[in-house]
């Protein structure tokens, strides 16, 4: 289920010589934002378009090992609704060559309309987001 | 005229062990934030709630020297009107302490309202404009 | 105890217009960075410097609150020992005008030499650490 | 010649809609990168790995053109030795689907050894640079 692969850029290296820590949320998005596109099939742009905005409440992450400028990383990406009102994606980075672990860790989204107030996921959401369970 | 010092963040270092070099357009940015605020006397947030907007059309920078993480640089910057309908901003950063120059540049902007559709500036910001050149 | 002012840059916002979440992990280290100059009295770069790194293992961000473009936040960061070998640094951003809660959490560092081998800290660095303590 | 295609990420976008200005020149590095890659077939990190390292002392940018989260990017990249101790890289970024242009510049980068001592390039780069000017 390797949904993404990218390559670590330059300009995600620090002085350590390894990628900056900040960085990893970036990957996270990527990892949601096609985790949307091919499990849910609905890009997380028309998903704003439709009015549901899902900002970050909570993320955590598990820095398991280093990676170089130019590594390539796959990115695998799970999603699963968390209570009512909460979206919960999982997301594991490994080095694509050897599978090594580079980080790990989950985000926590609320549900909001275009004017930021939270609420629960609409209906068709919940539908989309039922059929992605049902595919292995 | 040093209007704006700034450390150097680790975030900002990438492996070559000085800043990344896409950083210093943030510090251009930040030097303009700043010369916004202390010389024209509204902000730039204020700016663009009065639906006046400042895209970026052109970016030049030259780099002069490294900096190293937590190195306190000085941002000078300076503005004007270029031609009838652009502003440019100079930009020259230095070692604080040293006075070792860093990187030097300039930005051209457009002005445009909320719906970034271009034109000229309103009068009064010229008229704000116009009082910066007054003061030394 | 608000050990560092920093202002939202423009660069740290996204289209939805409040900070995008990774850049808060990046104000978590200037958080660090100002709590090893004011209270260990030693700066991150000198402590490199003598042969400790202080790569991050794991990183938990509570995000509580937008904050805009301009906006003047207050980082506040305590660190303490975990465990034999690990550092364990808390933060809370609030907005320094109205103390409004922003982001807040806590990274979790080891201790490694200039190769990147972990291990305990040196003696100097926990004797350093305790002096923190002692003050208020 | 489009040797990349990219997309615009969400961390890239700022609160005027489209990309934060400096994220420009990341993707200019990810397409001299590539250009690296596939044409000269050097990686940068071998290159740096045989102690050649291409500090940037000058950056251009034009922006052309808005881009916006999620959209794909084409990245074409070209490079020639500028003098006898410089190197250029032109870069175009253009929308994937409709060519319509975004951002266009260049960068100069030095010749400089792992104590970073500039110099001229090494005779086997130049070789290798004249190759890929031989092939379309």
């Amino acid at each position: 289920m390797d949904l993404l692969n990218l390559r670590v850029r330059y300009s995600e290296t620090d002085q350590m010589g390894t990628f900056y820590n900040a960085r990893a949320l970036e990957w996270f998005e990527c990892g949601r934002t096609e985790w949307m596109r091919q499990r849910l099939g609905l890009s997380y742009a028309a998903l704003e378009g439709r009015g549901v905005y899902l900002p970050l409440v909570e993320a955590h992450l598990e820095f398991q090992g280093g990676a170089r400028f130019d590594d390539v990383l796959a990115v695998a990406t799970s999603a699963h609704l968390s209570g009512r009102a909460r979206l919960r994606f999982d997301v594991q980075i490994n080095h694509q060559s050897t599978g090594k672990p580079v980080v790990g860790g989950y985000t926590i989204h609320a549900f909001t309309n275009a004017n930021r107030k939270p609420g629960r996921p609409p209906a068709w959401f919940l539908v989309m987001l039922d059929k992605t369970l049902e595919s292995p």
